[in-house]
C-alpha cells in the first residue's frame, strides 16, 4: 500500500527549495519526494495544499505511565511532593493501571505529533504492549536504583526484568519498539551498578537512559560524596562510553559540557518540568555551540502536565532568550532540529528524523492556514512560537497513519476512555 | 432571548458547592444560577455536562493591529528589531490594515476564551471598529509620546484622536467599548504632558494605560534622567492617581512595588513577550504578596507570537516556579483570578469577570472530558498546567455566544480570511 502525501511545502533544509512537493510511502519509508505527482492509482491520497510537512517530533525523556498522576499532588515542596504523593501512589502501580494511563499518553502524543518517546519506569513490558499496540515507535527502559555497593547487578530484579524486556520486545516490528538500559541516577546508584550496566551495555550494543544533574542538591551532594560532578562519575564508571541520553542536566558545569561533548552524550531538554519542579534552567546555548546533541522531552505528567513537544519547543525558544536576557541567544531555525532528527538520533535511529528518500516515513503535516498562524512569513517563527498543537493534521509513523483530522486509525478512543475512567476511579480507593 | 447554560461545573470559589449548575443569561447578565432546571421554553440551551464553566479571560495589554508583523523580523536584538522592522513596518500602517489585523486578532482572542482586551496603538478608530463588528470587549487607547518640554497637549494630533475616540466609542454598546487615556511610556513623554494628561483623566474619570519598567536600560535611564525610578516619576506626575494599567513592571523595585499596591494599580503581567524580548521576569510573588491587582497581558503578537491568555497563565504558573526554585512559590489556583476577575477590575468593570447572578455574562466553557486532560484530578490543575487552547468550547461576551465548537457567530471567517490574505499580500511591497 502506497500513500502519497500531496502538495505539501518542505522546509529549505530539505533540500526542496522548489514547493510544494509530493511525498511517496511504500513499505515503511519514503521513497519518493518529487515536484511532478506519481501515478496515484491505487494509493491513499492525502491533500496537503498550502500545508507544512516536518518530520514527527521525538519525546525523548518520558514516565508515560505517570499519566495517571496528572493533577495530583500540585504545587508542593520537591521533597513532600515526592514523599507524600508520588512514592505511595506508585507503590500501588500494576500492570494495568500502567498499560491504561501509557496507553492515554500515547493517545496525547499522537495528536500532538510526536511519533517516538524514550521511557524510564516500572512495568515497562505493560508500556511495551501499549506501543505495541497503538503504533507509536518507543526506546523503553527499566531503570536500575541500587544502594548496596556489593551488589550483583546481574542478580537484580530490575536487571532481570531488562533481560526480559529485552527479549519480548527489542527490535519488535522491525525496530519500532526498542530497548535502552538505564540507570536511574547518580544518587539513586553505587559505582558498581554503574559499571556493571556500562559493561553489559558494551559488550551487547545497548543505548543508556539516565537522569543527570536536574537538581543544584543532587549536583552538590553527588560532588561531596565522590569528589566528582554526576557527569565526571558516569564517566568514570564507563558509562558514558555507551550511547546515553541525560536527562535534565539543569546544573552542568562548563566542564560537564565538554564531557558530554567529547563522549558523544545526547541531552534531553526538559525545559517545562525543570520550570515546574523549580529545579532551574538548563544552559542550553552553551551545549549547542559546544556541540552537544540536545533533544526535548516533556519529563513524566506528573511534573509538566502535558506531553507535547510542540509546547516544549516553544518554551524553550522564549525560555533562554528571556533568562539571558538576550533576544537573540536563540533562532526560530533552531528549535525543529531539537524536537525532531536530534531526538531520532538520540534513540539509534539513524533512518529517522529527516525528511529524504530511504529514511523512515514519520511525518507530521502542520496547517500552515489557521487563523493564529496567519500571517505565515516566516515557518520557523509559526512552528517556534505560534503553532498550536490543534495544527497537526496528521501524524504517520513507519509510514503508517495514525492520526488525522482529530481521528486515530490505531485507537479506538472510546474503549480507552472507558479503561482509562476504570482505571482512575479505583486508583486512589 | 435567553439562554440557559445546563449542567455546568462550577469551581468552588464561586459559592456553589452543588454541581453541576444551570446557568441562566438573559439581557447581557446572569439573571440565575440554579441546582433545579429552569423552564427552557423559548431559550437556547447549550448543554455543559462534566464540563467547567469558568469567567472569561482578560487580555489586559496587547497592540492587536500588530497581528500584521507575526513572525516578521524575528530573533534580532531589540534595538535592530524595532529600528529596521518594526517602526518602518508600522510607518506603513493605515486604517485598513489595522482594521483587517485587528479583526485577526479578535478571532483567535475569541477561539482561545479571551472575552476583552486593552489595546494601545495608533489609527485606534480602526480598532474600535472591529471591537463594534466582532462583539467583543475593549478598552482602547491611542498613546500620547511627547519630547516638547513645553508641549501643550491639548493641541497634539494624539490628544486630538484620543477625543475622537472617546466622542466615537466610549461607552459603546452599554459599555461594552470603553476608551483609555494612554502616556506610552516614561522615556517617550516629557514630565508636563503627564501631568495634564493625568489632570485630564482626574477631571473626567478616565483610566490610563502605560508601559512601566520593561527593560532594565528603560529603568535605569530614567533614574539617570530624574532621579526617579518610572514608578516615582509618574507617582510625582500624578499620574498614579488616575486608575491605571502599568504594563510589564519587570524592573520594578520592592519600594515601586509598594507605590503600586498603594496607589491601586493594576499590572498587566506579559510573561511570554517578556521572555521572547529578553526583558527579563517579572517579580509575581512579591506583587501579589503586596496585594497589588496583576492581570495577564500578551503584549503585541510581534513580540508573543500568539494572542493566548490560556498560555499566558500556563507559562506565568511554571516560569516563577522555575526561576525562584521554589515549586511552591505559586499555586494553580491563583492562576484564573490573574486571569479572568483582576483583569476585569483593571478594565474598570465592576461587574465582569466573576460568575454570580447580576454579573454581565462573559463566560467560557472548557471540555475537561479531552484525552490531555484525563484523569482531572483537579481542575485548578487543568486550567493552569495541561488545558490546550482547543478546549475552549463556547466563548460568551455580554451575554452572547461569539464562538462555540469551532464556529463564530460574529465572524464570517472565510471573509475575513480573504481580507487578511488581500492586506499581508501588499503590506511589504
Amino acid at each position: 500500500m502506497k500513500t502519497i502525501l500531496k502538495n505539501v511545502t518542505l522546509l529549505p533544509e530539505y533540500g526542496y527549495q522548489s514547493n510544494p512537493v509530493h511525498i511517496t510511502v511504500e513499505d515503511r519509508r519514503i521513497t519518493s519526494i518529487s515536484t511532478e505527482l506519481p501515478d496515484t492509482a491505487g494509493c491513499e491520497v492525502v491533500e496537503g495544499k498550502g500545508n507544512l510537512l516536518i518530520p514527527g517530533f521525538y519525546n525523548i525523556h518520558c514516565h508515560a505511565a505517570m499519566t495517571l498522576f496528572r493533577g495530583y499532588g500540585e504545587d508542593l515542596p520537591l521533597d513532600r511532593w515526592l514523599n507524600e504523593r508520588i512514592f505511595p501512589a506508585e507503590d500501588r502501580l500494576t500492570a494495568k493501571s500502567v498499560n491504561v494511563a501509557t496507553k492515554l499518553a500515547i493517545a496525547e502524543m499522537l495528536r500532538g505529533g510526536i511519533v517516538s518517546f524514550s521511557d524510564m519506569y516500572m512495568f515497562e513490558d505493560a508500556v511495551a504492549d501499549a506501543v505495541a499496540e497503538y503504533g507509536i515507535k518507543a526506546n523503553l527502559s527499566r531503570s536500575i536504583v541500587s544502594f548496596d555497593p556489593d551488589i550483583d547487578i546481574r542478580a537484580d530484579s530490575r536487571f532481570t526484568e531488562t533481560m526480559d524486556l529485552i527479549r519480548g520486545y527489542h527490535g519488535y516490528d522491525d525496530g519500532r519498539i526498542r530497548v535502552d538500559l538505564s540507570l536511574h541516577a547518580e544518587y539513586t546508584n553505587v559505582p558498581r551498578a554503574c559499571r556493571d550496566l556500562a559493561d553489559y551495555a558494551k559488550a551487547y550494543g545497548f543505548g543508556m537512559q539516565i537522569h543527570l544533574s536536574e537538581t543544584e542538591k543532587e549536583h552538590r551532594e553527588c560532588i561531596e560524596r565522590h569528589g566528582k560532578t554526576p557527569a565526571e562519575f558516569f564517566l568514570s564508571t564507563g558509562v558514558l562510553d555507551v550511547p546515553v541520553t541525560a536527562a535534565h542536566c539543569v546544573w552542568v558545569e562548563d566542564h560537564d559540557i565538554e564531557i558530554l561533548a567529547q563522549k558523544g552524550v545526547s541531552v534531553a531538554h526538559n525545559p517545562v518540568s525543570n520550570l515546574k519542579l523549580g529545579s532551574g534552567v538548563m544552559p542550553l546555548r552553551k551545549m549547542l555551540d559546544r556541540g552537544v546533541n540536545v533533544g526535548l522531552g516533556t519529563d513524566g505528567v506528573a511534573s509538566n502536565n502535558r506531553l507535547d513537544l510542540l509546547r516544549e519547543m516553544q518554551t524553550a525558544a522564549i525560555l533562554h532568550k528571556g533568562v539571558s536576557r538576550d533576544p537573540a541567544i536563540t533562532v526560530a531555525s533552531e528549535m525543529l532540529p531539537i524536537a525532531t532528527v536530534n531526538g531520532a538520533r538520540a534513540q539509534g535511529r539513524t533512518d529517522c528524523g529527516g525528511i529524504a528518500v530511504g529514511n523512515r516515513a514519520d511525518l507530521v503535516l502542520i496547517d500552515r492556514n489557521s487563523l493564529h498562524n496567519m500571517p505565515a512569513y516566516d515557518d520557523y517563527a509559526m512552528l517556534a512560537y505560534s503553532a498550536d498543537r490543534s495544527d497537526v493534521m496528521l501524524t504517520m509513523v513507519d509510514g503508517r497513519i495514525l492520526y488525522r483530522n482529530g481521528e486515530y486509525t490505531s485507537i479506538d478512543e472510546e474503549r480507552l476512555r472507558y479503561e482509562a475512567r476504570e482505571v482512575f476511579a479505583h486508583y486512589f480507593d
